[in-house]
């Protein structure tokens, strides 16, 4: 795996600092920019086992409350145990389209959500609530931060596996009870993610649900705001 | 900023997948791997407004369930409003330590655990509860998922702060309604992060709760299952 370069003489305690190089700096921003909530476009092939390492371990380097680490990967290749959360999906979908206004219902339901059976891969993505114990640092104030903690995970594996050129879709149209009981997650483990993973030919150039027309970007400059809520930016973001 | 490399024929719809290549994805896993929770070593310059621009619109294109982009970030350079934090996490602070096994409250009461009024600036991330409407694509199942959308954003600008070289720390022992009222912020919307962002000349090279030996990394592989909690992944992570 890469580390983190070091000067010899802060080893083992620090790291150099200072901004990466722009080609680096760059890379970065191609994974962020070019990430695409992927739900249809799966080529059936393999995740090899190293690539699949590789974004588990890079979410496993995602920060975390108390450094509690609380998160689990359950990697889901089982035919019959995809299929069972299709079915989950299928029924709170049909759910989920009855509650919008009804003029938006036909263009909910031609939307394609979810690629839970076409993608080589599902990783569930939990966390598990009693793993730091009955205090954990970080979290005496803000009991959110352990699924907060889990949720940064998912932002690593994400951005790794653009990298790898794998795409990833959170399906979250699922009704959790009925997800742990297929999988055997136990009651004080929350399912955070359930994410379906394959390579893709091609990612959108920009979300899925802007392209459809379904909601527009928003302008940053909008949603930044100076000291206080509501203060504009001088600078527009 | 960077943009996607794009086969012509797809534009707009479609970007060409595929993995990045060596170079790029060693950039992507250099600020996954050297990105680091940073409580106390920021340099008093000022984060130019360029480089503050391009972590904000990284943070802006994170995923976000049915795209409803439910953050606003309020970037507080103000050090009258960045002491009142302050002072709400050193009150938060002492509970805090309270809470914890007596052998432990020592070595807590040891660690710093903020950098508010040292960085330049601090940026609290907010979730806008009602932006989608009263129905929102995805989160019909899932409440939390606006919530965690708002996560993801800050780990995208958490990620994109290091490639700029820049720190970012999550300080989380805070009575959310005491920094929203310090702030202006309205009942409908939670704070999911309040960030404290400057440069660093050196990062920990690994997290410094594992390196103060309040917690060690677990090992990947025990959190690895297939198919089912429990079962043990046959090719370690």
């Amino acid at each position: 795996m890469p580390e983190p370069i070091v000067s010899p003489e802060f080893l083992p305690r620090l790291a150099q600092g200072g901004p990466f190089s722009d080609a680096e700096r760059q890379a970065v921003y191609r994974a962020i920019y070019s990430r695409r909530d992927v739900r249809g476009q799966f080529e059936p092939d393999a995740v090899a086992d190293a690539v699949l390492s590789r974004i588990l371990d890079a979410a496993h380097h995602a920060p975390s409350v108390g450094f509690m680490q609380p998160w689990n990967f359950l990697v889901v290749r089982d035919a019959e145990k995809k299929r069972q959360v299709a079915d989950i999906f299928a029924r709170a979908n049909t759910e989920a389209a009855a509650m919008f206004p009804e003029d938006r219902q036909d263009q909910y339901r031609a939307l394609k959500l979810e690629g839970i059976t076409s993608a080589p891969l599902n990783i569930c993505v939990t966390c598990d609530r009693t793993r730091g114990g009955p205090v954990v640092l970080g979290a005496t104030h803000m009991p959110d931060m352990d699924l907060f903690s889990t949720v940064c995970a998912v932002q690593n594996l994400w951005l790794a596996a653009r990298a790898e050129g794998l795409g990833v879709g959170w399906v979250s149209i699922l009704k959790e009870a009925e997800v742990k009981a297929v999988l055997g997650i136990p009651d004080t483990v929350r399912i955070v993610a359930y994410l379906c993973v394959g390579k893709v030919e091609n990612f959108f150039a920009t979300p899925e649900l802007e392209q459809k027309g379904w909601q527009a970007r928003l302008p940053l400059e909008d949603l930044v705001f100076d000291d206080c809520w509501g203060a504009r930016h001088s600078k527009p973001g």
